[in-house]
């Protein structure tokens, strides 16, 4: 079973979380599940995990053991929300060190896409040479810039190569239900297509086909990933009291936190697998919090690597910070550090423990010294890194999410502000229609 | 000719440096200089790059040639300082796509000791069955921790594997001249060594063999390395004046936006090769700074990728941020974005145009759309990403980050803060010595 447990008691002597914050959470999470909240037309995950059919996921998985078939490598186009899940649970999930073994079991995933790079696109679009290729393209609308630049490239070498027909048995579109060119584009090419639902923003989108297809290519478990995010979805549920409600608890945990000026939080994992989970929780919270000029600045580092980077200012820096530790309470894998006869490095007061036990005290050790040097700790735990548990954590992650930005006072379910470069872009490279503005940013340049 | 430029006019309006800190600047480039300052023990990296001669350069390719010929594998064993830099110059100098190239033309480099997991280290010795391998150990004392329970694994794998006698070929210290576990080791066991000088702290070793043995094993040219380091030493020596001085110009910006109240800086780049000079500077800064409850909070972000889960904070979030964009002028290979003739995705405006190109409009769009939204815009520009202008790069981040940490008032070159986590952890663990520490601690954790 699923489990996502929070501890705030290194957090209490900082800022405690008392009565009235406990009113506004239970508020919040009244607010987001009865869907009376600012941005309601963007609630369609709350109920997302449970309302998956095993027809759906039948369907995802026969497309991907198509693509699994023909392709050893697939790459995946998309940016933000439409790349950040599926690689977090790709990475969390797979092999680090995967390139160096003799053998694959399953397909790469590349991610494309999610950049304008010239060196990137190039060097990929050179490697995909010598291997077998698929493509699955997440687009909305079909017309952000990113995505469509390699879109373009992509979809020109896979029908030069195979041929228009199996070229449309090799690219699959996620996309809008009915608009937009990318949906036209696939009902036109024959592509397979899967609907990005209109209630779910990008970056609540991964228990969706924008997750759940690259990762059934890719060989995860989808429907143990949902069933972890069902049971979750139960766990955090408006009508779960604030005691036993992790989500409500974490939300308001670190709105305490920021009002007392903690201005910072530090997701800081001992899992190196965990890094992306931890860019995707960035652009979770900070997109949907970062707004009308407040929200509480998302970070992230790897224990104990960082800790010889960013561990003396965590330790002694400007006190604007917090962490959230996220706890694996058990490795994967086995491996036990041995004793040696002459002990030169003297690290046999070690010998017989597991080289996760030590990780573990690095862990409690950590804590405790950051707690001394005046930043607050919280802790997120599961047992374990495989599919269940990454589906309860991410959509614990969700949850508390919209009930902390409905804390805050924002809609959680917007991003204007991600607009204002785009327009700009548009205009510095003269897209029709942007010819006035594009004079005057060229103006403000040549100052 | 290797070249820095660095422009702050798109902080002016936010935090002008007036005369005042032009000679805060000048002062503290001049104590850096005449090794007055606090921690004038550790600046023997500012002289340094010049001071390398070809003998030792020569050597190091020797070593390296050594390592090339029987390794197809070369893992590289180090924490903080003893990887970030070669870690940093790998990664962008490497094709990102290597692995799934059919052939190499350099051994790949495998980073260990930079942690303390066992599914990593588990994963990374299975992954190294199929590969004929050789390790370089980097550790000034040879008892961190991380890097010695690595270098145990490694070193018992490597001795039953090829011998004792071929193991002492296989394996190279990078350690102390005279004292420490691993220097006694090396010397009876028989490895090359490389001295880590006691006057060149950890996060400013990338010039040292530290950084260097493991880049010649890659196949980077360390003479290109080095040459733009030791134009930049020149270029931002202390007698060269503020006007033609990018060190002190980025180090006085940077100080005069933090006396603003702008505590985080984001260094921004849109170059997803340069991530790990990211963490590096992260590591160099944060690390320099982060002392007596001051020091800006060092961030890092890829665009445009990062637009799509960052932007929206950064555009309109607390305002508390400034962002220094790290800009690389000329992309190394060339793509061009061809006209289709359906111009479903609406790109033929593009047409015709390097990926570069639009990328920098991007880049451009984005700054003009943060200064609008409230975020002070620095610039660091190289006109390319090679092994000289990388040099000159990293030499440029040091000796600002020597200035700027003298305008700020602490000491640049100590970490106190770094063994505060360390002796909780030995306490926790039951190290002989820390007992009494290791009965209180567990006290607190029982509570």
């Amino acid at each position: 079973m699923a489990k996502v447990t929070f501890d705030n008691s290194n957090a209490l002597a900082f800022a405690g979380v008392d009565a009235e914050m406990v009113k506004a959470a239970d508020a919040a999470a009244e607010l987001l599940y009865n869907g009376q909240g600012a941005g309601n037309d963007f609630i369609g995950w709350v109920n997302l995990p449970s309302s998956i059919s095993a027809e759906s996921l039948n369907d995802i998985k026969a497309t991907a053991a198509r693509l699994r078939s023909k392709a050893d490598v697939v790459v995946v186009i998309g940016i933000g929300g439409s790349y950040l899940g599926a690689k977090a649970v790709y990475d969390a999930l797979g092999n680090t060190f995967e390139a160096l073994l003799p053998k694959h079991d399953n397909p790469t995933l590349v991610f494309a896409g999610n950049n304008i790079n010239e060196d990137y696109l190039a060097e990929m679009m050179e490697a995909l040479e010598g291997h077998s290729i698929a493509a699955i393209v997440i687009s909305k609308s079909g017309t952000t810039t990113e995505p469509a630049i390699a879109f373009r490239v992509i979809k020109d070498t896979i029908e030069k190569r195979y041929g228009k027909a199996e070229a449309a048995e090799r690219i699959v579109a996620v996309t809008d239900g009915a608009r937009g060119v990318l949906k036209s584009l696939a009902d036109t090419e024959g592509y397979k297509s899967y609907v990005i639902p209109d209630n779910v923003g990008g970056r609540f989108s991964v228990l969706t086909p924008v997750g759940l297809l690259p990762l059934a290519v890719a060989g995860v478990d989808i429907e143990a990933l949902v069933a972890g995010a069902v049971e979750m979805e139960k766990a955090t549920a408006a009508n779960v009291p604030f005691e036993q409600n992790v989500a409500k608890q974490y939300a308001a945990a670190r709105n305490a936190l920021y009002r007392k000026g903690y201005k910072v939080e530090i997701f800081a994992t001992y899992e190196p697998k965990l890094q992306y989970v931890a860019e995707w929780w960035k652009q979770l919270y900070g997109e949907s919090e970062g707004k009308q000029g407040k929200g509480i600045f998302p970070a992230s580092v790897v224990f104990s690597t960082d800790l010889h980077s960013m561990g003396q200012y965590i330790q002694d820096g400007e006190r604007m910070l917090f962490e959230t530790v996220v706890n694996v309470e058990n490795p994967t894998r086995t491996m036990t550090l041995e004793a040696t006869p002459d002990n030169v490095d003297k690290l046999n007061f070690l010998a017989g423990r597991r080289i996760g036990q030590i990780n573990q005290m690095a862990q409690l050790g950590t804590m405790l010294a950051h707690v001394d040097g005046g930043v607050p700790n919280l802790k997120v735990s599961i047992p374990a890194i495989d599919a269940e548990n990454l589906g309860a954590l991410l959509y614990f992650y969700e949850a508390a999410c919209g009930i902390s930005g409905y804390i805050l006072g924002v809609n959680p379910f917007d991003q204007p502000g991600v607009e204002a470069y785009k327009r700009n872009m548009f205009a510095l490279l003269g897209k029709p229609g942007y010819e006035a503005e594009g004079e005057e940013l060229r103006k403000r340049l040549e100052k």
